[in-house]
This record gives C-alpha cells, sequence and structure tokens, in this order.
C-alpha cells in the first residue's frame, strides 16, 4: 500500500554508504558474538534526544529504553506486559549492564502535558495522563507553585522525574541488589536541547551540575 | 557516589565538539519551536539497532519508542501504566506523526529468549517472559516446527512479531481512523544486523524484500 | 584604640601603587566634575557578588546598593528610614541613570536563612527574620516543596527574590512611569558563585540564561 | 524586552577572561565552603567609592552594606523592613566579623543634599529627605556656620556621618557588647576621591589622619 517514508531510504543509504563502511567488521561481530553493551539508558522518546547521538555511541555500546519522559514505573509483578520492566530486567539480568543512566531533557512534551491542568485527557484510555500519573504527587506540588516561571516549573519537574526513576529502579529487588554489592551504578543526566549542554546528577544530593569537558 | 560513566562522558565531547557544532542553530530552533517529527519509530532496545544510526537521522526527525523486541500491546485502556501506548498516543495525537515504522532486527534476544523452552523464569516478575508473551501463539506454532533451522525460526519469528505490532497498532481507534482516512501509514522493517541490510514489509502481503538503494 | 585592619591598609596600598596610577585623571575629574553613573545595581552584601568586580567596572560606572539578597522593599511612603528606597531615590531622582539590575547570586546566605525553617529569630530584633519577610509568601511555597532538592529550592528562591525586587521597583510610581516611558530599563541577573556564570533574566518571561559571551 | 546593557556584558566578559581565570579555585572553595570574611564595610553608593576596588579586596573578603552616605540608622526593633539593620545582624551574628568599617568619601551627593536648604522634596515620599534626616541636628548645626566654606561644610559633615554612624552602631546591644568584649572592633574612614588619599579615624579623638602608607 504505502511506500516506505523516502527520507528514511535517504537516511539509510548515507548510512551504508558512510558510516557502515567504517563500521562493517564491527556489525558483523557484534552478530556473531552478539551484543554486550555495559551500560543502559533511559531516555525520552523525543526526536531530540537520541542517546546514540548525544553521546556519539557506536553500534552495540548503549542498550536503550525510550518512552515519555524517560519514566520507569515501581516494580509491579503483576502479570501485565511491562514494557519497561522487562526491557530493565533483559538489559540488568540477561546483559548484566554495570550502568544505568536516566537521561530526561529540557522542552519535554510528556513533562509539559503533566504541568498542563488545562488540557482534557486525550483520548478514553489516555495512556498520556496515566502514564504521567507516576509523577502525581510531584507533579501536584510543581503546579501550585505560582512564584517559579512556567519554564522554571518545566525544568524541576524533568529533574524530578529524574530523579523518581532512579528510585522506581531501586524498587526492583534486583537491581537494589546489585547497586548494594557495586556490580551495578545508577545515573542521572538532564540534556539541555537549547544549548547543547549534559547536566549530571550528583548521586548524593540529587543535584544537577555540568561536568566539565 | 558512582562518578558517571567515563565513556559517556568522551562521546558526548565527541558529540559537542563534533556534530553539535554543526547543528548548533537546528537544536536552538527545535527547542524554541518544539519538535515536529512526521515519523515514529519503535524499535528494539538493543545495542545494534538505534535508528538514528540506521536511518542516519538528525535531531528533530524521529519519535521513537524502544522496547525489547520493538513490540506494540494491543489496545488496553485498563487505567494501567503503559510506556508503549502512552508513547504511541503522544506521537500520534500530539505531535500527528504521519508514518509509523515498526523496525525489528536480526539475532534478537528477546526473540531468541521467546523461542527458547529451556530456561527458567528470570525473576519472581519474569517481566520478559510476560513481555514475551505478546507473541505467545505465533511463538507456539514456531517453537514446534522442526524443519526449520534454528536461524531461520529466529527470523521468522523476527519478522512476525512485526507483523504482529502492526496489527496491535490498528486495534488502536485513533489510529486505525487515521490510517484508513489516509492520514497516517504504517511500515515494517527488519534490519540484518551482520550484513547491514534494510528488509522492508510490503503492506499487501507482509513480506520483507530489500529495497533498491 | 583598635587599629585599623592591616589587611585593608595594604589592600589600600596595592590599589594606590597599582590601579589608581592608571586612573589618577578619571578619579580627579570625576571629584570635579561629579558622578554620572547610568546603571544602578542592586546586589547582596556578600563578599562574593561585588558587582565592580564581576562587571570589571572601574570608577564612576555603577551607582551600587548592597543589602541583605539584593531586595527592594515595596513602595512605602511613611515617613521611616528607608536605606534602599533613599539610595533608589538618589540614582534614578538624581543621577537620573537609565538602568537598574538586581543582581543576585547562588549560595545567598540570607535566601538559605530565609528557607531555613528551624532556626529560631536570630535576636530580639530579628532584623534577618523581618527583612527575608519581604519574600514570605514565596518562601513557604518554596519551603514546602519536598520534591526538589535544597540546592534546587535555594536556586529558585534566589532567582524569585530578583523578580520579586523587581516588581516592587515598579511599585516606585517614579520608576514605574520612567519605565513606561522608555527612560528606564530594569533588568535581572544571577551571578554562579562556583563556576563564575552570568544568568541574564529575559524580561518577558522572567527565566534565566546565559548570555553568549 | 530591554537588552542587558552591553557596558556591563562586556566587562563580565573582562572579568572572565582575566581575573576570573585566576580565581577559578577561590570562587569554587567559596561556594563549596561558603563565605568567611572577617571585615564588615559600610559605604556609600556612589560610584566612585568601592570598597572592593579601594582596598584592592578579592572575592569573600569583605562584607559590604551600601547605601547614601554609608549611614547606620539607630537600633529600632520595630518590626519594619530595615536593610541595613539586617545586614548589620548578618555581618555580625551569622558571619561573626572581627571589624566593622564605616567608610565615607568626599563629595558626597548625599550629604550635598543634606546641606542643601533650598530643594524641594524629590518625590511624595522624599526617602532621601527622610533618609539624611538621620543626619540632622548635626546638619543644622553645619547648615548655620557661615565661617566655614562650603567644602569645608561638606568634608565636616561628611566625617560627622561617620562617627554618627558609628555611635549608632553601638547602639545595637549585640554590637555594644562584642565591642566591649574586644571581639569586635569598629571603624572610621573617608577617602578623598579627588586625591586618592586614604584617612583613618581615631578611635578615641574621632580626628581623621593620613596612615603612613
Amino acid at each position: 500500500m504505502q511506500s516506505f517514508p523516502s527520507s528514511l531510504l535517504n537516511g539509510y543509504r548515507n548510512f551504508m554508504s558512510g558510516r557502515y563502511v567504517d563500521e562493517r567488521e564491527r556489525y558483523r561481530s557484534l552478530a556473531e558474538e552478539g551484543q554486550s553493551p555495559t551500560t543502559l539508558v533511559i531516555a525520552c522518546s523525543d526526536s531530540r534526544s537520541a542517546p546514540e547521538t548525544i553521546f556519539d555511541a557506536g553500534p552495540g555500546e548503549l542498550f536503550v529504553i525510550r518512552n515519555v519522559a524517560n519514566m520507569v514505573p515501581p516494580h509491579e509483578p503483576d502479570g501485565q506486559f511491562h514494557a519497561t520492566s522487562a526491557a530493565l530486567e533483559f538489559g540488568v539480568k540477561v546483559l548484566k549492564v554495570r550502568d544505568i543512566v536516566v537521561m530526561g531533557h529540557g522542552r519535554c512534551g510528556g513533562i509539559r502535558a503533566a504541568l498542563d491542568t488545562t488540557s482534557a485527557p486525550l483520548s478514553d484510555g489516555d495512556f498520556i495522563g496515566k502514564w504521567m500519573g507516576l509523577l502525581k504527587p510531584a507533579t501536584e506540588q510543581i503546579q501550585n507553585n505560582d512564584v517559579m516561571t512556567p519554564a522554571e516549573r518545566q525544568t524541576a519537574l524533568e529533574r524530578i522525574s529524574i530523579r523518581n526513576s532512579l528510585n522506581n529502579l531501586r524498587s526492583f529487588p534486583d537491581i537494589q541488589m546489585l547497586e548494594e554489592s557495586g556490580n551495578l551504578a545508577l545515573h542521572g543526566a538532564w540534556f539541555d536541547i537549547s544549548t547543547g549542554e549534559l547536566w549530571v546528577m550528583d548521586a548524593k544530593t540529587g543535584d544537577f551540575t555540568r561536568p566539565e569537558v
């Protein structure tokens, strides 16, 4: 019926005549020996925050989960379909990654939707509304703050969401255990789309600062 | 406590001194005007199948969902947290993308886990087991097929998973309606990690062939 | 009785043998012709945020008010002694400055004292407590926010204080009138002590960003 | 709306490429460990009398209050907003400074305004008039003295204002007590803008002389 998007086909041609030429052997060996990334990144679906781009990562380097607002639900072994939890389990238990990075970013549409008290639900199912409900108590506190600007509230909640995801990661017994035994490290990062700045979370205080680069 | 992975910081430095220099204005304008990608890609979390890499896509081009085995659960408006459905809703209803691409790939670990009848559940929750259950009836048929080789069974299920995701996409009333009215097109693709080949699904037959490039 | 602090005398000697030598004529002419600065800066008394240092300003350039947390009380023509209002009046009506800059800074001790709910008033008079009361409603909102880190709350209130001072400046009829007629411009700035970064307030949104330097 | 004054941005660039480079570590450590200045200076808002310039002081050295004519109101614990008293309290009780310097200067516009009997009030509030009223009895005596020249009257009142501020400082019970116990010393200084000379007050006699430098 519909033809495959030509922009993607053109991009694929660029890949094949460019990057792939240099990395042909790497792809082949990654196919034969399997992937063994040591870092799992949970990032936003946003088109401006691809971890492979921001971290200049090649094939085989990053195991990546992407959903709206880079969120991790709490551990709920209820027999339902859990995209994020399943991918986490795969990364931690099968691939045995050593680092998990939750990467948020500025101008996040999911966070904006969460803070927007005026819009009606998007649909009957309203999956976004439910999903952003993972941040509910924090969202309400930030929404009610009328002394910060909208942009300040947005940035605050973006960073709170990262800390919230990290807390929820620790509700997974395996992750908690691996972190405590020193076999897994959890990190937070926030990417400023407008300036290209990467802000890294201090694991102790939860504050974000720019690393010296 | 733990310091941010140095490989990521090094990659970020490369990004800032390389690609970002050329795209500074694009990032800035994407920050100010917001993202407006026309394509949503559902890809696997696998470290070897980053859509931005394979489609040589820049910032702002692809809205990306990544989970294990690039799967879409059926429409279930049950009030639970649905990472994938929420991101789909955001892409379709907020960003109003025109194309959705489900991209699978060879040597997929999630598919291999689904076909593997010998392993015990990975955890109490066994999120991967549940998640791969989305492919259950197809998986059982392929598992019981003893005239295909293991690699053939694997490739077969990888492609079945793509068609299964496309079918489930159509269980979302909005997606179905938009597709029927010609405002949204659904596509399948399969990336061969070992050769770099992209196989594109024929929308009518469901078969995968290589486009002329 | 007590002798004048030797560190200040030593510093004064450095001034006389260094900078003053170069600026002797400038001081003489500023003495004879009087000062005519075009910018008034309201800064914090903090020893790390001297505007002359941060803006590399020479004699005659900046008319400077310094108090705890760079605050401006609202216009209150009640016949009391108002250090800040008197200095504002002098700058605006006598010197006819064209720009007023409210400059806050990170790690502000006054802001920290305002956010600290555990300390008792410092003294019977408790002048700091009263003074920081200028920020009261905002302070309470920020204090009750338990999803931001202490450092995030501190930075938020520092910036709110700048906006609050700017609002209070506009409660002075003369300032309001001059601003409306385009003869006076009000600005906000925030200095990050730990990185040396200057963040400038967007007059329209109240947000702080770093100017390109 | 209005753009930040370009002269200040240029000055900030000079600061960052000059002085800040040398003092980067000092700023960082002052941010992390907090300020601990041992000297509090009360100076005039005048653009020609920045204490950091005259005493060649670096970041962290001087806690500075600046208002018109470097004045201290008497201790008035009346629950009003007192910029100067609050800053004094902060310096003395929180920072525990060891020295307080009241620094006046020649050609002071506030003192000139106080001596000028011909001008009408500047505004309804007439904050300067009220503020300079802190010097009222002395001002009247000097105004009525017709055997001193205008310049002599001006210098005389500038120095009287310094002694007046020192007296008012002693009306603060804590300051009085700390001075009596030898834990705090009060000083006066007068800066001659036209010659660069610093005159220091003899604590016993109240006279101003030039220290040997």
